[in-house]
């Protein structure tokens, strides 16, 4: 089992009002980079920043690293269009940061990364992949591609406030900027991800692709983002089954229908809950008040931890640890520089 | 605490008779591409290559992924000078291949590569770290490199029979190049790698200088080109304890001289023999025949599987276990394609 992380970036998360991926949108474009690092080294390592909302919650990496230091599950992140630099070690599939969705083409490359992506999937001699995500403003793609795509699953949101209507806007003038209709798209999903999508969906749907058919399964771990990912996949034209793991936190969201995703895309979902309620640390009451929902993996790291027996106590315990860090590490850098966040 | 890969290439390893590290000078290209697959997968990912001597003898990375199979520990890889494309995730420390040593400058980016890794090694925040090598021809670019620093230490070789006439022919031609005397550039270390060094060089010897500067334990996985680099660690005024992990093969080498190593460099050797004369297995067999000897960390995972109470006949039996998938994974690949080897 390996967890594969696909991170990247897009110009629609620098949207005012879209993400919460991020303290600022200038800060936003490190998120993915520093999600990396937590992920596998613990905390930030090529710099001080740390991925938090602008109200102080905290990536998700934070949640999927604790899981990791319980569980002990092996690590791969793609670079699937990275903005800045990172120290954690990626993989390449020739991706590059995603263009705003409203300009006319979103991702140039996105045909030849899926191809890359596919390749990489078909050969890991891995029984089974968690592939996550980490890419600040993609839940915005996602509503562009499954509308590029003809589905009209709804997705969820980093903010406590989903701003559904914002992203109607955005997403009318992606498809608007491309000159599709809505379902124009539907036997074209790689043309969809070069028009109105991010890189992370053409990594995440070329890996998926590629690892299904090998044989190997896969779990999409996370959430709304990954719906969208699979219906890229059955799109695609591949029926072999596949399992979307994701957190109570996006179930929970109105603006998500998890039955008819399972229905209409053939997934096995799991929703596990951490029991967030139960802690009053910040890291976790920001949770509890429907920030940041998922990401990074979180929903396939909660997955791992029942499976693997480490209980919601312990994975809170330890969520306190990651997050303790990670600060300390901040307060600390910034005390040595003379930096301010 | 974390193995810590730098996989490159040095241009001087196409030189007729210098290595065995691949079965031919192209296909050596590879080789630290495939030992990161090995070492992260479990087997070669981006292609059918396998990295094995002229005469059969496969990788170090078959060893060292075994004990990693057994023991657990978490590796990561740096792209120090890569020539070939990997599936390995890789962190960046702007390395590009090294050039022939016999020419003027062998490694123009040695002092960017060397701060960066510098950097990276100072803000990694494992207690230990364990650092090895694959780069094929780079027994001959440490000889040069202990020249230039002034030391009369000798050098291995993964031949069965050290080349070392050739070896010293090159290491004049080089100096020659460079137009240095032996010993000029003693208080140089980085110059000396920029002359008639290599990229692999420069990264581990910023590695362990930033990591022994930020407190962290530093054992090198490897022969005598991690003597080499550890002459480089000693010559930049880095006066911390330093740690060797080697294999008893290299022990056994005539032309090396460990007690002289630890003497004059401060080290602490640890030698591991994994009792490869009681199977008679094909990749076990070459190196009891005095082939590869080490690399790939080899000699720091057989004392990582000793400090882990796994038995020696426990890594054999893995090291078979591995050998076969690596082996078959090739045939079956070879059969898909109708390539030969």
């Amino acid at each position: 089992m390996r967890v594969v992380l696909a991170a990247g970036t897009t110009e629609t998360a620098m949207i005012e009002g879209i993400s919460a991926a991020g303290a600022s949108p200038e800060l936003m474009t490190h998120t993915p980079a520093m999600d990396a690092e937590i992920l596998i080294y613990g905390e930030p390592v090529s710099s001080d920043l740390v991925p938090v909302s602008p109200n102080g919650c905290p990536t998700p990496a934070v949640i999927t690293r604790a899981v990791r230091e319980r569980v002990g599950f092996d690590v791969t992140v793609i670079d699937a269009g990275l903005a800045a630099d990172t120290d954690a070690p990626t993989v390449s599939v020739g991706a590059t940061p995603g263009r705003d969705i409203r300009e006319d083409r979103a991702v140039p490359s996105a045909r030849a990364t899926f191809d890359r992506a596919r390749a990489f999937g078909r050969s890991l001699p891995d029984n089974e992949l968690f592939v996550g995500e980490t890419v600040p403003g993609g839940t915005t793609t996602a509503a562009a591609l499954l509308r590029a795509l003809g589905s009209d699953l709804g997705v969820s949101s980093s903010l406590p406030e989903n701003p559904l209507a914002l992203k109607e806007r955005v997403v009318a003038a992606a498809l608007d900027a491309s000159d599709i209709a809505s379902g124009e798209m539907a036997d074209s999903p790689v043309a969809a991800i070069e028009a109105v999508g991010d890189p992370v969906q053409a990594t995440v749907a070329g890996l998926t692709v590629g690892a299904l058919e090998s044989g190997t399964g896969v779990t999409l771990a996370g959430g709304t983002q990954l719906v969208a990912t699979a219906a890229l996949v059955r799109a695609f034209g591949v029926d072999e089954s596949l399992s979307l793991a994701t957190t109570s936190f996006v179930a929970a969201d109105p603006a998500v229908d998890l039955a008819a995703a399972a229905a209409t895309l053939s997934l096995d979902v799991t929703v596990t809950d951490p029991g967030f309620e139960r802690s009053e640390h910040v890291a976790m009451a920001r949770y509890v008040a429907g920030e940041a929902k998922e990401g990074v993996a979180m929903g396939g790291a909660l997955a791992l931890a029942e499976q693997g027996g480490v209980s919601t106590a312990a994975v809170r315990t330890q969520v306190e640890t990651v997050y303790d860090r990670v600060a300390l590490q901040s307060a600390l850098t910034n005390e040595e520089t003379g930096g301010e966040r």
